[in-house]
């Protein structure tokens, strides 16, 4: 019923994660009444990301630099990686502020049921990181079936070459409700109890 | 902590209507991983889209031809005039079906709290459009105050010109709950009922 090149439009925005048909219909109609400045802006903004960022040669996480901000900062402890699936999850533990160590991104996870294997991921990227200067890696994969096979698989890879592997705590979440959490987080919830002191 | 190019594709994305930060972020990251080839499509759609789609002169609709297809059909009946506020609210009644005359689209409603008066809208180009062929004007606005206003403002306008001018029966949806609608509603319901027959 629209003309081809905006039902065309309408299609590709259908194409995105997330974007239903009354969604892309409504953001093709939001381009169309968009000036041209604005329209242009957007492209550009597509094209300067595809173009502009690729992996960080050492963590591999994103980055417009041939070193990222944090594996070239001279204030970060270079004694510790943490192992992360995604540079998502990187955001999000830098915004916590709490921790003060280096990255490692894996960009996914071993998961075998969809063909991912260790190689596939960038578990041998991480190996030639392992100086001596390192002491502890931190596995913070997803509490997923698919996270903590990759963490075990790393865990078991590193453990000849006398690093300190660590897993990060599983739990009830700070604002969770121990009456709705699911069995295995209150099971690991019991497992992990620390001493009060 | 995104790379500045990233961080600026996920705000373009954040400006798009009914897009948040978190859609902002998985939809960027999902341009990052399209290919190249993928990516230009989506810049190509909205470029074309852009360039080639603009406003029917007959009916003010959105075609990519000179005149839509719609006002340029032989198998529309020319004697009746479908008066809406958007493309959008066209494709709804054309999936139906039910309607074969031509349509006029106003692009708007006439609303003052928005400083929308009778001239920012495309009442004037209908008009010219009210040829002795016409015998019927049908208003099927919105049924809110706006859309209200745009009816009587347009009929009063057309009475003067010997011109039927009809409104869109309100009431009822027809998978709709007579105990959950409102009160308007449901009183328009009453004010239009009908004869069984």
């Amino acid at each position: 019923m629209y003309p081809v090149s905006l039902q065309e439009l309408i299609d590709e925005f259908n194409k995105l994660p997330g974007i239903g048909h009354k969604s892309a219909v409504r953001l093709a109609f939001h381009m169309m009444n968009m000036s041209q400045e604005k329209a242009q802006r957007f492209i550009d903004a597509i094209n300067k990301a595809k173009s502009s960022v690729h992996l960080c040669r050492e963590c591999q996480n994103l980055t417009d630099k041939d070193l990222c901000d944090i594996c070239s900062s001279q204030r970060r402890d270079r004694n510790v990686i943490c192992v992360m699936e995604s540079p998502k999850d990187v955001t999000a533990l830098e915004k916590t502020r709490e921790y003060n160590g280096l990255y490692h991104v894996l960009h996914g996870a071993i998961s075998p049921m969809d063909n991912i294997g260790p190689d596939d991921i960038k578990i041998k990227e991480l190996l030639p990181r392992l100086t001596s200067e390192v002491t502890e890696v931190i596995m913070a994969t997803n509490p997923t079936i698919e996270g903590e096979a990759t963490a075990t698989y790393i865990a078991r890879l590193l453990k000849p070459m006398g690093i300190t592997v660590t897993r990060i705590a599983h739990g009830i979440p700070v604002d969770g409700n121990i009456e709705y959490a699911d069995e295995v987080t209150l099971s690991r919830a019991i497992e992990g109890r620390r001493e009060m002191k």
